[in-house]
């Protein structure tokens, strides 16, 4: 619990550097100074402090806290102020007092020079406390393990932590200035979008709300979608939204049943536009603390990026590339190597590996997938052997950092435009149907236009990912403006029924602007900048990954005569139901 | 839809009286300028720009238009342009274009000064047409009145009226600067709190989401309350979010079923904290246009409020005053006055109504409730009369308005705070039960503490409302932060089970600090910032007062399998049942 020094006056260079104004911590309250706040030019001033007990000594002194930082306090020992003695010694840990007194400089030879506050200490001449605190269910410093269930169960105890403080205040700060560009320099205007919509064609993972109208349900979107675009067909021109999202996957570790994107549309821009915009505002609202973002991004193709990384979101702050070692093994007797060369357009490809490891990785990088076989039409064979080989990559890269090497510097930052996706996919299910790569208002890539007509599993999308250090953070795309196109889109080429769609289709026939945008997913994010391990420890009250919220016990149970108005009812798993009428 | 020139000047001074930095519209497009920028300082320059067609006349000339404002394009006449007129004379209003040409002078005496691009016109080289319009279901023009449905149905054709065009943008401004107030001047964190969550007491106004865990449910809060007592616990100290927050009240008026409110909360604050707080905050965000507002904002206690107005939320705007005229008409020989008089307490009170109307008022105001028969034991019995009275004043203003009389000048803002609520009220239904006046978190006022042990109905809470011309538009409260008194309240005077609420009893044991916070109805503060007569003209999507999205058609019927995963089936209603299998 004892902040780790460095980190935090980290924190408030960048928190001040941000703001050219005063920011005042003490308005409206009695509170003269934040425990952070106090230094050696503050000596001689009488202080009011509100804190929460982090440590305290044998009578003789304590350490106070709060969001800002950690204050000494000297008890007073004489006679006069016993009854301040008492009630300071006696409170436990945690509890929340109020002290006043003087500022004095610490005895030399006494001074924490790793403590911002470290130079003084505060002579109390009244105290009180505010609240006690019964014993904790564990002890809240950051150096102690958890678990996670029990951390979760106790929030609000975690988010004493100087870690969850930081990680939430400077996610603020990192949303206030992105709000800052969006707003105040370019122009875009903060809309905020229903959430309780429609359930939108193929939407499996949205959560249903039922209303009390019989059998119908509102349905909690995925994303504003559907909403921007409309927003451009209704002249708003630039629209942005720190927009809360919904999406029921079941149980998938890292994932949150609810999660914020940084939602973006405009009228009359190209893929270009988009990138620069983003480029621009990440630079904007990059912590200084994390050092510097170059602009613009490198940008790579689908196909560029899963020929040499084997996957469409690289990491790209290490080498290892994807190589085709075709030629160099023609010559070699290795009779299953010839084997695989032999079928039409059979490649063998290979990562090279540093430092060792070199013979396990050779024989899975030997492992080739013939076209013929296996990889479906749309994707040339070498793909598929690819996207091993980029597993491959990442856990070798796992094995040497085991081993002592950095390769992956989180406190590097690579952004990558990923671009050029194909359109539509085959459907996993049945490949001779087709699906949209991302989504159905994705529209073609202009030197592919002609070829949605002719043969859509060749048309390209202006559909692009950004990709941070391997891990995709937004993606977006120009979109479809063209009822007709629309229409084509999604009667004949993904054969779905339009209608649930006909408020777009027609709005598009109402000129509709040319328009694109994108979605940057804030969790993610975050959870990269601040080097955190889960996307939970960037939200301040977290789902487990069941869904579960493990503080207040949600999902509940509700009565029948709750479930009335909505006109539905439970119906039991046959286990369940068993287990009750025996 | 031609713009009201005197407000559109108005907006965009606000807008760049705001920021003191440059505003770019044009950044990451090919436009040069936006439709209501050009001025005869341009004049000579080529320029780009996108909009809508809002009107063409005989292929000479038509209007562009587009978020910002209209500009005159000339459509050239000559043979070489022969192909650029046919395109613009041939495209149908609303239709989007993109134009080129060279910025000129008018002519003398064609000049239009009531538009703010009034000197110049643009002279086309090229054109585009980029999306053309079909026929529309109505007129787009504001000074043409369609019902309110059609305008729902085709939401984005409305939101191109220059009306909600300025609400939507003057919302988001607003919304902005007050992020600044709260997060650059204070130190307010913006945090992000759940929205499935599980249901609290009482909570029967609240959407239920079925989750995949049969019979259980998530909950859609009324607001964060419990979330933001737990990030105090939490030590976050000052936290704010603009939270989305859902009611199902099924059909009302003027109400949404998701609606919007600046959330606060703070530690070691109290009542006269919060309230300057938010006079801050409004002064600071307030639109210039919309003149200045003064702090402190006037208070007045609950018992006056319902004393003169016969309201907790008076229009002060003007007088008509609730007065007692018992001693005055003791003289009189009006018998049932004399005998409403005779009760024990019985009073007699007027309103006194300026410029005739006198004999409809009096006859209604000589209705009395004397104690002994109707008025519940905790509020003295003028109360009860002063609500009918304070009704009759509101429907006076209405009839004297109508009668040319300006009594609530929408141009002039009558903040007021009310304080001193009774904590509890008598249940409605079983008036010997207490239930909360507002929540149950809400702290005794610190004079009654010793009350709520003995006496809880005659104690005063530390809730306050903000009142803005007779409208609700804020309210809040210093909350409990003792276990015991909280858990006392719950248990004792609500009789309710407080299991429901375990989570937060433990967390005020682990030293939760004293706090208290409140809400702003945003949706409700900008409609009467912008004068606009329902909410829905301040929301970009709203649903209708039966809760019906018209545009998209939520909500909507979904197959039984969709409702599987959820363990839910309809219990269709018995008539629809009977309907479906005669």
């Amino acid at each position: 619990y004892l902040y780790p020094n460095v980190l935090h006056q980290l924190y408030w260079g960048y928190r001040e550097s941000f703001l050219c104004i005063h920011l005042n911590f003490n308005s409206f309250v009695t509170r003269t100074n934040t425990c952070g706040e106090l230094r050696s030019a503050h000596v001689g001033q009488e202080v009011t402090l509100y804190g929460w007990i982090q440590y305290q000594r044998q009578g003789l002194f304590l350490v106070l806290r709060d969001f800002q930082g950690l204050t000494q306090i000297i008890i007073p020992q004489d006679e006069a102020h016993s009854h301040v003695k008492k009630l300071l010694s006696n409170a436990p840990v945690e509890s929340v007092v109020r002290v006043t007194g003087t500022v004095s400089l610490r005895p030399p030879g006494q001074e924490n020079p790793k403590m911002p506050t470290g130079d003084i200490e505060v002579k109390v001449e009244t105290a009180e406390i505010l609240n006690s605190c019964k014993k904790l269910p564990f002890e809240i410093k950051d150096f102690i393990k958890k678990t996670e269930a029990l951390r979760m169960q106790y929030r609000y105890l975690d988010l004493r932590s100087f870690q969850l403080q930081y990680n939430l205040r400077l996610r603020s700060q990192i949303v206030m200035r992105m709000r800052e560009y969006l707003c105040n320099l370019h122009g875009f205007v903060d809309v905020e979008t229903p959430t309780l919509f429609k359930r939108t064609p193929g939407g499996a993972k949205e959560f249903l709300v039922p209303s009390r109208e019989a059998g119908k349900f509102y349905s909690l979107p995925q994303s504003p979608q559907q909403f921007k675009q409309l927003l451009m067909v209704g002249g708003l021109d630039r629209y942005f939204q720190v927009a809360r999202c919904y999406r029921d996957e079941g149980s998938r570790p890292d994932r949150q049943p609810e999660f914020t994107q940084i939602d973006i549309e405009m009228s009359f821009v190209d893929q270009a536009g988009i990138q620069r915009l983003i480029e621009g505002l990440l630079q904007y609202s990059w912590p200084e603390e994390r050092g510097s973002i170059t602009t613009p991004f490198p940008s790579m193709t689908y196909e560029e990026s899963l020929a040499d990384y084997g996957t469409d979101k690289p990491d790209t702050r290490f080498g290892m590339k994807i190589v085709d070692i075709s030629d160099f093994l023609r010559r070699s007797d290795i009779r299953f190597v010839q084997n695989a060369l032999s079928y039409p357009r059979g490649t063998v490809k290979a990562i090279c590996i540093p430092q060792g490891m070199v013979s396990d990785a050779f024989t899975y990088c030997l492992y080739n997938f013939p076209d013929s076989e296996i990889a479906p039409s749309h994707s040339p064979p070498s793909l598929l052997q690819c996207s091993a080989l980029g597993s491959l990559r990442l856990e070798s890269a796992d094995l040497l950092e085991a081993a002592g090497l950095v390769l992956r510097d989180p406190t590097v930052f690579h952004f990558l435009w990923v671009v050029d996706f194909p359109l539509f996919l085959p459907n996993e299910e049945n490949p001779t149907e087709l699906e949209s790569a991302h989504h159905p208002f994705t529209a073609p890539h202009p030197s592919d236009t002609s070829l949605l007509y002719s043969d859509p599993t060749k048309v390209r999308s202006q559909h692009y990912d950004l990709v941070l250090n391997g891990n995709e953070v937004g993606g977006g795309s120009i979109r479809i403006h063209s009822a007709e196109q629309q229409r084509f889109v999604l009667e004949k080429v993904l054969k779905e029924d339009s209608e649930v769609l006909s408020h777009l289709l027609e709005a598009l026939e109402f000129g509709a602007p040319p328009h694109g945008g994108i979605a940057l997913g804030l969790d993610r994010l975050i959870s990269l900048i601040v080097d955190a391990p889960s996307i939970r420890d960037v939200i301040a009250f977290p789902k487990s990954f069941k869904g579960r919220d493990l503080m207040g016990n949600a999902p509940d149970y509700v009565t029948p005569e709750e479930l009335e108005p909505y006109h539905i009812q439970v119906s039991w798993p046959l286990a369940e139901k068993e287990a009750k009428n025996p």
